[in-house]
């Protein structure tokens, strides 16, 4: 990285840490050159970058101020989901909106996609055109049912970023996050078991815990520090919970960061109920701040926590390859893999080893942390201004998510059959309960270049809203058809 | 294909059907030059391609006769497995197996992998590393859940050969026939349940009913014509049997193709006693007959049919790229495959489509069918001719395992330990039954072209074996180590 570069990320992480509060004064040009041992030029190129990505702007003979985008908006209400374990339903909510694919006639802010139009990722798609070159089939083969070594290795110098200490040895490679999900799940809990989850809780792990025939604990879960742990406490003294699974690094959906103190506080609470943490961290490395957030795993001292992730969200979805570090489960997760899908696929695994040892990774990294977080901004300000006076927003430190809470009576099912004729496609807030509550909340992916193309479908979206807030039910079809 | 070869396919298929049993001598080259309208020197030339391939020799002045190889070894007896629901064990023994990765110093003849050096598969090696060129990025995307809907359409055209007229909506690509395998279990079956198995069965799918906590109910199998329909039916009056899970065309381990009729009884009394099957057909496209033989899924009208595949064998296993024709149960195991592994990646299955679609899938098949086939008589041979006398080896019309079975006290085992000390491996045959049994038995690959080198290693094995047999336990640990 430049200096300059370094320079901003270590402003903007001060602010995205609220060390410096929106409208605060920044310290002066030439203070930070002579705190940072640098040039003149070099922190104004840095400010000139926090400008770009709208965290600071200059006023003319005053110097420089944290802008205030973020905190116009009212947070969402911290949950408050039904308290006892419940089986799971919305499964044909959820199958609406994976069966789609990338379309041209639809603007789908539902799917949780992550922009890959960057150059950085380049040396990726290079590196996975290089199949069988030179006479190396190897990638052909079935390699070892816990992974290429050479990935394995790669992936745990990464996780030494976020405080974990995990030998090659100890991590097993899946078929995206979802399969290291599953096979976790499946190694520590039994069907008819209750799992305690945060809440909202992203749809593939509700649905999972459906299929497996296990029972979700909604816990309540606040839209800055995550689960609430008094509140899990209850839970974990009244009912025989056999794990916890939850997103505690730029939570999808909330895009919360857990305090480190709370990490700590929810692993204490684990190991006094002798329950497992499934750990689902695939969000962790695009968080906004740098260096990124601990995971609850790097405080494991007993091997109860299986942290799963996947390149899904950080490289590319389709390319399906994750992993899990299952502490003292290794054993049965293995087997939970290998009965599941076998070996996985060998070339994925090959070229993005690659990518990372050439350190395309952490570059590719640094660029979509400052892209998305600009888009995070440049898409609240859209939502506060097409969307009805009341909605409330999440603030995300991390992914490329929004979570936009409605009026309490508001139906986001209702809403989405009138946008899908006007060619936008959001994730309705049911989809991420198991009792089917956050009706009255949707998702939005602000993940790709945020053209006027997309403008226009937010815009679309708040207008639909408006209009089924203010208009009598019936009459609304006509209305809503003239404008389609 | 040249004349000669087709009229070759033709007459090597016709041994095969057993039209010309051995010994036996086939038609002149005049009558087969006025038969199929060729010429005399396109007639020799096809016998010539019969000799190299073994399967017919020239007698002096008398003309061309069935060559007896496979005929001299007697086949594997008729299998007695325990016939009570078990748990599965042998776990440890499996993983020992698919840990190795393809190793210079290892001479694997215990893996199931394909041989992939064929000029043939160049176009897919081509196709994989197409990826993102052109700016078309689309295969680093999710797509829908179902699969690549050009892959479903190319494969539902392929299963007409197999007698199946399924369409694109009712298939689903998977992660490899595990996961096809997996989530169709899932779909038909609760932990706890008792499916019947024919025995000895697959060692993957063994392990994932241990996986999913259900029970094998291991059912009597002739190595010729596969499962014993009469103790089946037994076993389906005395226990609570949810569904039936077998591999009819070129079973693996033992070989055999299902007789057509046989199949047909099968899903009779599938349907009398309301039971699911679970159709494995991973091998079904290389079986040496041409065309392929039918599935049970063919028959099948009230689609309890679950018929599971994939490109592992006929293709690659790294691709990891198989599909489910569900039947009725499609609705469910799109379930258990979105919460297996989400989507299936996304760049293999738009080059198979692109393979298939351009003819290269049906010229790899044809030639894969021939070089198997003369693998199997040459393998055959080398095993009479090294193992010792009395050893039984199966008959395979199709893919590419030997199953051998030995003395009744052998324990192979305890030959792997010695094996893995002169760089060869083998498959121990307990991996294949639920209880552990054929402990005797091993299975051998033939895939790979057959070096003098590999001949040396089925040479090891023989007279390890053979040393095994004579040497008194105690002295054979320093016997074998000297000739390590
Ligand atoms: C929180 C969370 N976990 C897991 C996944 C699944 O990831 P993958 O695509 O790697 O299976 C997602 C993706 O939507 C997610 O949002
Ligand atoms: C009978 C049978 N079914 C399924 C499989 C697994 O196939 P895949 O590699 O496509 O998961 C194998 C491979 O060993 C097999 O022999």
């Amino acid at each position: 990285m430049t200096r300059y570069a370094t320079l901003a990320a270590i402003l903007s992480q001060r602010i995205e840490q609220g060390l410096y509060p929106t409208g605060q004064r920044l310290p002066s040009v030439r203070t930070l050159s002579q705190e940072h041992g640098v040039s003149i030029s070099t922190v104004q190129q840095a400010y000139r970058l926090l400008e770009e990505s709208q965290l600071v702007e200059a006023r003319p003979k005053s110097g420089y101020f944290v802008r205030g985008v973020r905190t116009l908006a009212e947070l969402p209400a911290v949950t408050r989901p039904v308290q006892r374990p419940v089986d799971i339903s919305q499964w044909e909510q959820v199958l609406e909106l994976i069966r789609t694919k990338p379309r041209e006639d639809l603007v789908q802010l539902g799917r949780g996609m992550p922009d890959i139009s960057e150059p950085t990722l380049k040396p990726l798609i290079k590196a996975l055109g290089h199949m069988g070159r030179h006479g190396d089939l190897r990638s052909l083969y079935y390699d070892n049912i816990q992974g290429v070594m050479g990935l394995r290795e790669q992936i745990a110098r990464l996780l030494l970023d976020s405080g974990c200490q995990i030998s090659a040895d100890q991590l097993v490679i899946t078929t995206g996050c979802h399969e290291a999900l599953s096979a976790g799940l499946r190694a520590v809990c039994q069907p008819g078991d209750i799992v305690a989850v945060d809440s909202p809780c992203f749809h593939g792990t509700m649905q999972t815990l459906k299929g497996l025939g296990m029972k979700a604990l909604e816990v309540p879960t606040d839209p800055l520090t995550g689960i609430s742990l008094e509140a899990l406490e209850m839970a974990l003294d009244q009912w025989p919970i056999k794990a916890i699974l939850l997103t505690p690094n730029c939570n999808n959906p909330l895009g919360y960061i857990m305090p480190e103190a709370r990490k700590q506080r929810l692993l204490t609470l684990a190991q006094r109920h002798d329950v497992a943490i499934i750990e689902d961290d695939v969000y962790g490395d695009i968080a906004y701040q740098y260096p990124r957030p601990r995971t609850i795993k790097s405080f494991d001292d007993d091997g109860r926590v299986l942290l799963c992730s996947s390149f899904s969200k950080t490289l590319a979805p389709g390319l399906r390859i994750g992993w899990i570090a299952p502490g003292r489960y290794l054993e049965r997760v293995l087997h939970m893999k290998y009965i599941g899908t076998g070996s996985t696929a060998t070339q994925p695994q090959l070229a993005i080893a690659d990518f990372i040892r050439h350190g395309h990774y952490l570059q590719h990294l640094r660029r979509m942390r400052t892209r998305y977080q600009q888009n995070r901004d440049l898409m609240t300000g859209w939502i506060m201004k097409y969307f009805p006076p009341g909605t409330r927003v999440s603030q995300p430190r991390g992914g490329f998510m929004l979570w936009i809470e409605l009026d309490d009576e508001f139906d986001t099912l209702r809403l989405n059959r009138y946008l899908e004729r006007q060619g936008v496609q959001i994730a309705v807030g049911s989809i991420f309960s198991a009792s089917g509550k956050y009706r009255n909340c949707l998702r939005i992916n602000y993940a790709p270049k945020l053209t006027s193309e997309i403008e226009q479908a937010v815009r679309r979206v708040g207008e639909t809203i408006q209009s089924l807030l203010l208009a009598p039910v019936a009459g609304i079809e006509s209305a809503l058809a003239q404008r389609g």
